[in-house]
């Protein structure tokens, strides 16, 4: 930690800033700079040193604080150099392997979800998606099926062999939902809903945990370190697209995160351009646009009619341009060094 | 309901989009225009008009539909043009009255919390805040005391008067704050937690609603319609800052936001901006513009000690600061026809 | 300057940045942190420092640069605490006096112009404002008058006294719009458009400079910064909108902007409430926060027959209410220690 | 142009509406609606309808105005179906080639941009950039080389046979870049410089338009208007990152900007990842997302010795890293059918 004090700070400001250094067991040295005192603290500073730059940051005579390392810590790659790889029913996430999850935004009925399946299993999925709890921003929109639809996509788990990763938007739900999932995901809108977190975290199943429309890298890597401190290790990240000024598109790919985020954690990072883009015109380029920046797999929403679709439509493709598309990835995967084969 | 037709649209596409709007109850009628065919869509389109719209994009030859009018419903001023008045236990929030809402960011020891709210109660303000359950980026910092928080707030009523209102982040502890707390925050972070504002409407209690980071106007208005779907009109919004690309403070507070607000919502509109700066040197600059604004009330985090507060320390006044502070409010809601008086 | 070396960083890599810093004059200093190497660089580090900056972060071992200071100087209030007044052939800018400038976003025609520059000034105004060369997003809209409009603003003032603020748009008019206007405004388009930045500077004249729609406050103080190095100290920095996410206003006015510029710097600061929200019915509202936050004075569009303005018709405001709005804006001038009178 | 009424507007204020429809040779169109009056504008609304629409939304009792279709004509793909391709010198921008451009972000002297052009040439470049006049966010920091730059260029031009791109930030220097160039690049800082915009577009010559940092995909869009409505149909857009609250890059890469605007415009599209990301670990991986995202081409920066850089070193690549990715680049456009041959 080091502070930073005003131009015009005294030398009593600067005496009791190193008081208070010393007075809670660690060291000040002072920096004698030209331009203004800056004094580093030296020693041990843990977890809690964002509480302590706040108390420093008060202090009379003190500018700003500035952190040497960042605030997350297990889900750091500085402190965990190898990629952390998530097994979900065999299906290996964050390694060589190229991770594509497709299926419905919604479970609909049980024939448009089974006939979704078959679809992108033969097409080359590994995992299958679809929402049973769905989060609407309006109230009047179909809010998902619930149970009827958990046990749906466990139908669909049963005929195909894919896990399934459904959503989960409640405390209240962890349980249920955890009781037909192979990865519980918590969506954008919940990626600061810390009882949730904390609870899934308990569970000790994989999560996938998608990014907030308006969170930064850094906070989303905060909120997986909330899952990791209840002991569970398997979380999986997910870039969604961000909120920004452009409105071509519902959001805007944050294509930077994957890099930066495979730079700064072990965790593997997927990749949801159907919610990314909000447009099925734009899925194909920037599913490719992301394995190619490093993605480790890939979500996306195949609908058998989206016209049809309860919920998402314009952002579905229809099973035979996923297939197409499938085929595209996996000739880009092979450039990055990646697999996407389905390892049979 | 506006459907634009693509430049290329063919006549079988444009008759078949015809016979779709027929085959739901509703009536087409072609706006010949020489650019491109737009087509009306006549007859009563209810609260599912955003599925619907979504339902005629996918459609071949379709550019885009427009909705003519907004999707909330409950709390549009057209269809309830005067003001919403919140009664809490006596203090009215949403009418000529000035709300101001004052008290530390964490309920840290009853002494504390006791000082600071005779302080603010002292210097005039009308309900008394603090944390009993804290939303932390950091799973590391202080979490809040939990229900020993919410004893100490009731004793905090009880000594000053003043009503309390206090955050609840989870569906499970809904109950044990409503017992406690005149109003219910529901925060930030969890602005689009559905369940949970399906839960806090469910109580019948007033509640106020943070707008999210990354939250529209508009999707701010569609959380205060999950609200109100439950039949619960006591609904308070609160801007409290979005995240933009500035970032000399924590936040930029939307303070369009408010005149946009009293344009479109009946709800009242209060605005938080200690959370919005995150810094105490800007509390001020930013509550007197809120209240020239329009704002309805306020909320300002005081603590007798900002340097040794357990939580936001560097965005909280002193008593004495809040004091003067409400002073030029006081002046400034005279001037746009607004009284700060505790009505006494 | 702080250097923070990679946690990995071997012996070797900190030795060679300790050797580059000493050859080039400076010391280096190491803290010894227990997280990881942290190198303070002791000495002069003068205006280069960014330039220094990006070189030290590009060595073997380097995690990042900090800078302690920040990289305006001239602009900074460091080192010119007293607050710069700018005077305006006798209207003075960022002292005690509030100043409103007023009228049409175009000049269209001689009576036009002087309508709005009569009623402006009888409702209180100080300087007269009005665009003779018109940056348009789209070529096709009404460009201005060019020198026929300056002529034109240029009568105003003859027969209004008050001084007049006129945009340029291009090195090659800095001239001819120099010999007519009292002060030269910079158009949020223009705000990093250097050569231009340089050539206003030259004229010794005062610059109203806007700030980018995507442009950092601190952005905003490095051009000013050009203006300043060009030995013309006459610069008034203006807040008209930022952009963001939200999308209820054409902009969303940055209201933070201006106590973080008053602390920053000793310019003066104004606010254009009518840009910054493009909806005449929010720009009342903005105004007044604007005086309430601390702004030294506003830039508000008037137009005498709103529908039939050739340009930004929707944001202006009639002469009566801004007639209105004055009555307002002095009653909150008063609050915040300011005056609004036209000092007669 | 659809014309929606408020809820509450009065018969006269529709009527009123109407007449003045009529009395610009249109004719009104009374869509019947249930919900409230909506005015279709039949006839033909040409390039001044941004005009038109602003004129209604002023009149009583009108909420707003859609506009059917987009401002810019020129640039939209409805009115040019077939891809543009620009030729420079035999390079071919916009067809089945994938074009990249690389070189340093500055001109420093001739042996080390003589020297990097010999790279770039051998690693497969196909033309060559390096700035001579640059645009710095300090004035205190190197501003470039000017005329010597320019011929410095030419001289790599001479040795290495690609054409050059170079940028030009004023009006007065057009002429003379003009001189040097192959494609006069206009700046992210100049996308919306009006008088540049003509200026350049009037040479006839190539221009490489940067989006601005804060512009919208239509803002972009219209700027190119203004370079086309000169008669030069040589536009290249560059997508070079925008700015938005993430701040773990120095900007963020719009990825999906390259999808839209192939849909919307017949333009060729590149992309700068150097400057999109401002760091040289994450050029390669942006890069490659890029092309497989349907980009025409890249700006990349390399430099032989980047600690040296008197600009922007730290998002440069060295000479062999270069090469590397060039063979990435070109395995990746082959899967999205492009070819990135050199074409000898």
């Amino acid at each position: 930690m080091i502070i930073v004090m005003r131009l015009q700070a005294t030398p009593d400001e600067v005496q009791k800033v190193e008081q208070e250094i010393e007075s809670i067991g660690l060291r000040p040295f002072i920096n004698p700079g030209v331009e203004r005192k800056v004094i580093a603290v030296l020693g041990e500073v843990d977890v809690h040193k964002a509480d302590l730059a706040e108390h420093f940051s008060m202090m009379a005579g003190v500018e700003r604080v500035e952190l040497i390392s960042q605030l997350w810590k297990l889900t750091s790659r500085s402190y965990h150099p190898e990629d952390t790889i998530v097994d979900v029913a065999g299906v290996k996430i964050g390694g060589k392997q190229l991770t594509i999850t497709a299926g419905p935004c919604s479970v609909e009925n049980e024939q448009q979800t089974l006939e979704v399946a078959e679809a992108v299993k033969s097409a080359g999925a590994h995992l299958f998606r679809g929402g049973a709890f769905k989060p609407r921003t309006s109230p009047y929109s179909f809010q998902g099926l619930g149970e009827e639809g958990l046990k749906i996509l466990a139908k669909a788990r049963e005929k195909t062999g894919l896990p399934i990763i459904t959503e989960v938007m409640d405390t209240h739900e962890v349980e249920l939902v955890a009781k037909y999932a192979d990865i519980l995901q918590v969506g954008t809108r919940n990626m600061q809903n810390y009882a949730l977190l904390k609870k899934v975290g308990a569970t000790g199943q994989p999560v996938l945990l998608k990014r907030g429309l308006g969170s930064k890298v850094r906070d989303l890597l905060m909120s997986a370190e909330y899952i990791m401190a209840e002991g569970n290790n398997k979380v999986i990240l997910c870039e969604r697209g961000i909120t920004t000024f452009e409105d071509s598109c519902r959001n805007t790919t944050d294509i930077n995160a994957i890099p930066v985020l495979k730079n700064w954690t072990h965790l593997p990072v997927m990749v949801d351009p159907s919610h990314a883009t909000g447009d099925w015109r734009y899925v194909g380029p920037i599913a490719l646009a992301a394995v190619a920046a490093g993605a480790d797999g890939l979500l996306i929403e195949v609908h058998n009619d989206p016209s049809r679709a309860l919920s998402d439509g314009p952002q579905s493709l229809k099973p035979k341009r996923f297939a197409e598309l499938m085929g595209q990835i996996s000739k880009i995967a092979e450039v990055v060094n990646r697999q996407c084969g389905t390892g049979s």
